[in-house]
Parts: structure tokens; C-alpha cells; sequence
């Protein structure tokens, strides 16, 4: 689907869609965001004691409202995380990103985190047969447990899922759809009317998360979303009905997409050879490593005279996103990428033990964690 | 609002307004629905033992799928009655219509009863302000307290809020709303693009509850609504997206309207001096009676000369309605309106003091149960 009203250009991001080579500056005209600058930057290292590396490596490249949040923290108004993903499979590991980062906040802000699971979403917005409410369902409850996996603390975080959480979710989202027209969303979304009328309902659903903590504490309480860009146009509709209600409008920081292995510009949970799921065994990852594209030349010989482009190159885009969060370990890839002196199947066989090392401790940390996860959920 | 495709007319009913003067006959073509006839009535009689007034009196003048539903409970498959209010105010005697007749159903047919009172309805199409959600909410079990007190079983009735049974509601009306496109929304709505978001789902609330005990209880369980005709819209909609989810269509009985006491096609809510309510003094109630116009000529002298006409009288209408439920004692007050031999003033004082004595009874009731009312609750 096309965002009505954008320039013709050579890709197009929507929440439904990624296609095309997403040119990022471009991408912060069209949605009216800024960057997320070293000052910045700065200011969270100040106040968190370090940087995040999706941070310093402009992985989070964009944001809202993010000077603003920041003065309010500075003054002791203390802010929420409020993220979430709307399940359709098993999670990959592009799905990470705004968890990771949530996980992160959580620890160095010492702030809540909400984390909606929506899982209407699919339903309403696919025509897969096989996602029916229930097949969602039992996934959005695989989901969190994915993400409480990722070092939540459970006293600090709410998963809520808008079928089951209904009750605390529907009295808001009507709020919401009461200020938003038909008109504003067929464009926002590139929506016709043949759309059906649940998924024109749907972002009232997703803006509720931005008042949720004030709504339920009765006081304006800042709040903070790290999202993939591709999100950002539920909020840009929200943001000016949350004020209206007498919330403050959400802060925003932007992720760019995960490629897929294949060189796809986003990860998508729908190509099983393009995505790495966090319920790959340890052969599948092999597997499907091997198989990706990388910016090296076509033979060995070649790569070792010439060298390649690390930021072509899927497996060098892994480590930078995920595999290797030390930097100068990174550099040293991406080096090795560049001069030649490391080939193709070398960096795979390093990045799927990486994976599969990643991959390991989170099932443990699942296992570990999996009869108490009634703590992660909202009541 | 106009109902787009409708042949101009002098009349015009949807759920948000009825205007002008309503011919039933011209109702029913441009609806689709078919009389609710002597044979249907002579059917409710025999599984009865007895029919009821309204039906009768053809207040209940029209039908869908009755005759299946009759077919259905003689072969031993039961119904169950759903039925609803969407508050803005105290309830009017007018709004007692459909749950008068649930209740006959319920003691006759021994059904349970299912009743919507979705206190998001008004807040999403209307734009008073004082219509806030918790307004609402307070208005929603002020009607539920209404409604139980007309005399239903508490183990078989389960009054709904939907702000409050989301969890029960909203997953089943995003598994309608899937199946409705706008297009169809705006044309038999008389929506436009600006109509929010919120009213343009709503129509999926209401549908719930001709499958809610289907679904609970995981069978096809047929479903009869006695509704006013105004609400026939929304089931004409989901009649068939009920049937693909695998449900029976809803039967459906259609009332007409009660006239406002000042002649408007439909005693309003919204009309303080034209509607009675249940929270009435008896001092307003007399008040308002002797306001209300009658089919009585100009003068005494000449009522009592020519007489006048029951079908333009609103004192008749209440009669024939809700106050005079015997047929004899009522032919016995229109044949003294129509000879003259009865005036204004005396039909006048005897119709408020029958309906002070109904209020009574109902404010006694409704004292006797009010601490019981979560027995009329779904849970």
C-alpha cells in the first residue's frame, strides 16, 4: 500500500509494507521526524552512565519529543517505555530491536515498560486462513515469552494482549477513535473503503499504550516508545488526540528495519529463508546463514584482491544490529570485510555460532522463566 | 442522516434519528423485513398459551426469520432473546418496548436474556459534551436497574456494559467487523469520511450478541431480537457475517415507535417535555400529560359534537403502548374518544394517574433489587 500524498519515490513504509531501498533521510521528511542527534546522544550517556550501541550506531536514528523527555527526566518527571509487536509468527530476531532497547531503558531509567501485544492485529489486516484469533492468540502468548526472556524485570513490566486486556484497553481506544476520522486514516494508512471496519478501529487499540500508566494512575506521566519506523504513523495520528485527552504526546525514538538475509530492506516474519525466528534450531540457522547474501565479490579471489561493502553485506549487517555489541570487535569485522582478508563462508560460520550462542541462552532463559510469566502481565 | 439509496420519502429512520411522519408499510419495503402475521401470531399463541398485547396491537408489526425460529422451538431447539439500550439519559417509558417483550419471552418460552448496554454508543455519535464515558457508565447501570426491575430472572439474564465486557465482547466483534467494509458502514449508516473511527466499529458490538451464547457454549443456539425497527440496520448488516462465522442468523420482531407526548414520530430521550421518564415525579408526570396533544377537537362543545381520532391522540397512544394492556378496556377509551364521551381532561388525568402507579410499582421493584444486581450481570 502507497501512503497517499507522498512524493512517487523509490520505496515506500507503511506498517503493512516495506518495500524498496528505504532511503532514511528521505524517510524523516516524509514522516516530519528528526534525528537523533549527538547531543542527544550525549544527554542519554550523562544521565544512563553509557550509550546503547543501537544508539551510537544510528541503528535509532530518528525520534519525537526526545530533548523534551529528557528536560522532563532531568527534572525528576519520570518517564514510561511503551512498545509492542503484533504477532503473526514466530519472532525473528529483527523483532528485537525495540525490546531490546525497551530492556535497556527499563535498566538504566529504572522505568516501567508496557508492552502491547495486539493480536487482533494480523487477523484483521491479513487474509491468511490459518490466522485465526486463537492461532494468534497462542503466538502472542509465545511472544511475550520471548520478550520477558530478554532480562525484563517482572515488577517493572505490564504485557497486555488486546483481546484478553480488552476490559482496560477498549474504554481508551474508544476515547481515541472518538477524535480520529475516517478520512485521516485512509490516508495515514493508504485504506479504501473496502477496508474492513476492525482494522480502520485498529490504531485506537495501539494509541491507548501512550496514556495507559497516566490513565491508570490518573497523572500525566511521560512516555517513551522506541519503535521500527514503519510504526511511527500510529502515533503521528495519536499524538495530537493523546494532548487533547490531557496526556503529553508521546517521545519517539526510530529504528531502521533488520534486512532480511536475503538482502530483503526489512526482515519479514513472512519468508521463512529471509528471517532468522528465535524458534530456529541450531542446523536452520546454519543453514539459512549460509545462504545469505553478503557484499563480498562473486570468487574468493576476487574478495581477496578487491575486498567488499560490509553495508551490502546481510552477515556484516547482523553483527552491527545484534551479533557484536563491542565496537571495536565490529570494526574489525567490517575491516576484514573491506580489505578481504576474511572470506564469505568464514564470517557465516562465525555469525551462526554467534546466532545459535544467542539463541541457546534465550531458550534457557525461556525455560527458566516460563511458569512465572502471570508476573510480566498487566492486571 | 439520510440513508443513501433510499427513495426520497417523507420519512426517514435510522438508529440515530426518525423523521417525519413513519408509514410502516413503505418501512418494511425499504427495510426488507416482512409482517409479523396472523399465522406467526396464532404459532406464538399456541407455544405460549397466550400472545401478548404488543403483538396484538401490531405494535410488534414486523418480522425476520420468525417462522424458522418458530420451527426451530418446536422441534425442541430453544432460543435465546437478545435485546439492548445504548444510554444518554434516564430511560423514557418508550424504551421499555423491547425488554417488556424480552421478558414475556423469557417467562413464556423460559430464555434466557441477553441485553447490550453499550455505554460507548452515544459517546462515539454524539457530540455533547456532557456524554462522557463515566457518564455514561453511571446511565448504563441506572438502565440496568431499570431493565432487571421489569421482572427478569436473575439466572437467566446477563446485562452487558461493553466498556466494562470487553474481554467477552471485543474479541468477537473484531471477528465481525473483519467481514464489514466501510462502503458498506457508510452507505446504510448514512456515514461519510468524516465520521470517527469509533462509530464506524460500533456496528460490530451490537452484533455480538446474536452469537454471544453461541459462542460461549461453543453450538448454534437460535437467537430472537425484539428490537424498535430504528435498529434494524445494524442485524441487516450482520445477519450474513453472522452466518459465515458460523452462526444462525438472528431472528428478529420489530416494534414501532412510541410517539412523543407532543406528536413526534418517536418519543425522544433528548425531549424532556415530550417523553416520560422513569425517574419522573408524579407532578411532572401530570404536568406533562396535560401538555401533551390529543385527537380531540378544539373545544369541548365540539368533541362532544364530532368526537375525535384515537390514531392522533398521544393520550391513546399510551393507552395502547404500555397503560391499557386489556383489549376490551382499551376499545372502551377510544370508542369514548371517538364519540365524544369522554373529554381531554378526564382521559388526561386518568392516563397520568395509570402511569404514576406503573412508576410506583417500578421505583418499589427497583428499590427490592437494587442491592441484587449482580445477579443480572454477565459474568
Amino acid at each position: 500500500m502507497r501512503i497517499d500524498g507522498l512524493m512517487p519515490d523509490d520505496f515506500n513504509v507503511t506498517p503493512y509494507d516495506v518495500e524498496g531501498s528505504v532511503n532514511y533521510e528521505k524517510l524523516m521528511q516524509q514522516f516530519g521526524i528528526r534525528p537523533l542527534n549527538e547531543e542527544m546522544e550525549a544527554r542519554i550517556k550523562k544521565l544512563a552512565g553509557e550509550t546503547h550501541y543501537l544508539i551510537r550506531r544510528k541503528i535509532y536514528f530518528a525520534q519525537r519529543e526526545l530533548s523534551w523527555l529528557l528536560d522532563e527526566y532531568e527534572k525528576g518527571n519520570r518517564f514510561y517505555v511503551y512498545t509492542g509487536i503484533a504477532p503473526s509468527g514466530s519472532m525473528t530476531v529483527g523483532h528485537l530491536l525495540p525490546f531490546i532497547m525497551a530492556q535497556w531503558l527499563q535498566e538504566k531509567f529504572d522505568a516501567d515498560v508496557y508492552i502491547q501485544v495486539p493480536d487482533e492485529e494480523k487477523f484483521l489486516n491479513k487474509n491468511d486462513p490459518k490466522l485465526t484469533l486463537e492461532y494468534i492468540n497462542g503466538l502472542a502468548h509465545q511472544d511475550a515469552l520471548d520478550i520477558a526472556a530478554l532480562g525484563f524485570k517482572p515488577k517493572k513490566t505490564k504485557i497486555y494482549f488486546d483481546t484478553e486486556h480488552a476490559n482496560q484497553i477498549y474504554k481508551h481506544a474508544v476515547r481515541v477513535a472518538k477524535r480520529i476520522t475516517f478520512s485521516t486514516i485512509k490516508d495515514a494508512f493508504g485504506f479504501s473503503n473496502e477496508t474492513n471496519i476492525g482494522a480502520i478501529f485498529y490504531t485506537s487499540t495501539q494509541a491507548v499504550g501512550t496514556f495507559i500508566k497516566s490513565a491508570e494512575e490518573n497523572r500525566k506521566i511521560p512516555c517513551l516508545i522506541p519503535l521500527g519506523v514503519d510504526q511511527d504513523v500510529h502515533f503521528r495520528i495519536a499524538r495530537d488526540v493523546v494532548e487533547k485527552l490531557g496526556y503529553y504526546k508521546p517521545a519517539i525514538i526510530h529504528s531502521k528495519f533488520l534486512p532480511g538475509l536475503k538482502g530483503e530492506p526489512k526482515m519479514s516474519s513472512s519468508d521463512p529463508n529471509g528471517a532468522i525466528y528465535l524458534s530456529d534450531s541450531p542446523e536452520e540457522v546454519v543453514r539459512k546463514v549460509n545462504r545469505a547474501i553478503t557484499g563480498q565479490q562473486s570468487t574468493a579471489e576476487l574478495q581477496k584482491k578487491y575486498g567488499g561493502d560490509p553495508d551490502k553485506c546481510s552477515v556484516c549487517q547482523y553483527y552491527k544490529y545484534l551479533f557484536e555489541t563491542d565496537d571495536r570487535k565490529l570494526e574489525r569485522i567490517f575491516t576484514a570485510e573491506r580489505d578481504g582478508s576474511m572470506l564469505a563462508g568464514e564470517h557465516k560460520a562465525d555469525l551462526a555460532r554467534k546466532i545459535n550462542a544467542f539463541l541457546e541462552k534465550h531458550r534457557k532463559e525461556r525455560d527458566r522463566i516460563k511458569d512465572r510469566m502471570d508476573d510480566f502481565i498487566l492486571h
